[in-house]
């Protein structure tokens, strides 16, 4: 599986900006790729790029339209469907991240079909894996992990892969969620992976590398969150990452969506080693990401001081600071890495 | 989900008793649920349990077909279609741990849906689960837990049912797998889910009870095991056992399907106890379960003592010496269990 680039971004008519993140996500990751957005009348987002009818997409070269919006309701509205078919019917594939699957819809069904044109639900997973194995693979590899869900930890993924590639490193993104998927054109959503394959999954979305190459893998959930840490676990033994970054909301009082109260980072620290350990002995810590938005300046800085020092690592707001100080503590640990 | 009992045991024409496996488990812990078998010219199994044709069935009170054999190459073969389709039409519901859905062959789903009777594929999920909230609901719970896959688990969970119901406690097998689904009559193959959605899963399948009774939880996998941690995470928190019995086989080397050596039994402890902290802080180990089968008596004997003295808990192989020492440890520990 492999998302066809460049895009067109659709957006329908949804009534807020917050409809349309993930569409904004791979605006702000993947620009080259978005060509141009298709809006209808009434829709509320705009991701500042230009506005494109199909026509005009296909003579740019698009090959994908990609439905980067949450549907209310999760039924897709009937003006939806017609540009959908309308695509499909001008040649190009439809990438979607709706809960509804698009080949549930008789009439793009239809239309993909008749026209030999792919459907991807990204929120879906249909693929076939074999149970993970736990054998070392080469290659060098980093995974994102959290006290919580929704705390950067694909951000701080993608930033990395940016700030070492300018580093000299060969480094690919590789995607476990949904928005992810998009921006990196292949991957799985692990959390809609059956629970038996999590871990082979990991192991298909990051295989067998060049010994110097590194996978940035997008890290989900949090081993101490009760509704995803098995999705966390699964993912770590998949991974088996020989460094992480701890990706952390300081203002965060419980858990997203339950009434735990969050870990302390070093908690985070402590039993990923310990887990992690188990299919990648070499396991460690390389930084600490901190999402810094609802703090002053002069109190993220103090804050982030104080992580580091308590913790021997890097602390950074990657938004903020940018993530040079992770990379460098990479450099020195991993040396071979880095281009001559 | 409940599958309507009384059953007759469908064995088809399996080559082995092997391939039966499910069937005869259900009949070791069910008796009196299954009461008779169905086998065709050439069936190698034997239940042990009358022969009756589905009319003969249908006449002692049968609900439903229990298709408990595993199928050479994943293919239904077309003599065993035309027997369930027979048992469908004779007003039984169907319920099957095959790979193959019954309702993806279209004579079955036919037949179904024409006399309105209930087609079940215990190895596979449909049912739609919330995500986990990790909250503490009233009453007691334990877990089998392992040092690997197949040590006993189930095996375990079950003698415990029927020991500690002896001693007067009111308590109820809760399963997580393909056979303990057909034995309790309901569960979920936990295995199956979407992997968001573990934890709340075995929420599910152990809802709130009165505080004293207990809900006795098939364990799957191991904490330790690389292919299949995450399932076993998740199960730990959904079912936010106060109490855990360590399963353990102790000739294994390796782990099930990879080339990992076993964890210690103090090593799954403390895992356990430090992770189940998360929706149980009260969580505590009440016994070690080993299957010696591969020991002489002496040699079984003298492990068990030393296991017993090594981590102060009653051990005892479940099958060999029974699991009494364990429900009087549990008996000691929650004495408000016990009937008076």
């Amino acid at each position: 599986m492999q998302i066809a680039t460049p895009y067109l971004m659709f957006l329908g008519d949804v009534p807020d900006r917050l409809a349309a993140k993930t569409a904004y996500g791979i605006v702000d990751w993947r620009p080259e790729w978005c060509v141009g957005q298709l809006r209808l009348p009434g829709c509320a987002a705009d991701l500042g790029i230009p506005d494109l009818t199909i026509e005009e997409a296909v003579a740019k070269g698009v090959r994908t339209l990609i439905v980067g919006v949450v549907n209310a309701g999760g039924v897709l509205p009937d003006h939806w469907i017609t540009s959908i078919v309308a695509a499909l019917e001008a040649g190009l594939d439809v990438a979607s991240g709706l809960h509804t699957r698009l080949g549930s819809i008789p009439a793009i069904a239809e239309a993909a079909a008749r026209g030999g044109r792919q459907l991807y639900d990204v929120r879906h997973s249909d693929q076939r894996f074999d149970t993970g194995k736990g054998t070392k693979r080469p290659g060098r590899r980093l995974l994102t992990v959290g006290t919580d869900c929704s705390v950067g930890k694909k951000y701080t993924v993608l930033a990395l892969e940016k700030g070492m590639r300018a580093r000299g490193f060969d480094a690919d993104f590789r995607a476990t969620g949904q928005t992810g998927v998009f921006i990196s054109g292949r991957g799985v959503a692990i959390d809609a992976v059956v629970a038996d394959f999590i871990s082979g999954a990991v192991e298909w979305i990051s295989p067998a590398a060049a010994p110097e190459h590194w996978d940035l893998i997008e890290g989900q959930g949090s081993l101490f969150h009760p509704s995803f840490a098995g999705v966390s676990l699964g993912l770590l033994h998949g991974a088996q990452p020989d460094a992480f970054v701890v990706c952390h909301e300081p203002t965060r009082t419980r858990m997203r969506g339950v009434q735990h109260p969050l870990p302390s980072i070093e908690e985070v620290i402590d039993l990923t080693v310990r887990c992690g350990s188990l299919t990648n002995p070499e396991i460690r810590p390389v930084g600490i990401a901190v999402n810094t938005q609802a703090l002053e300046e002069a109190e993220a800085r103090a804050l982030l001081e104080h992580l580091a020092a308590a913790h021997d690592l890097p602390a950074t707001d990657p938004v903020r600071f940018g993530v040079e100080s992770i990379v460098e503590r990479i450099a020195t640990l991993y040396p071979a890495g880095v281009a001559a």
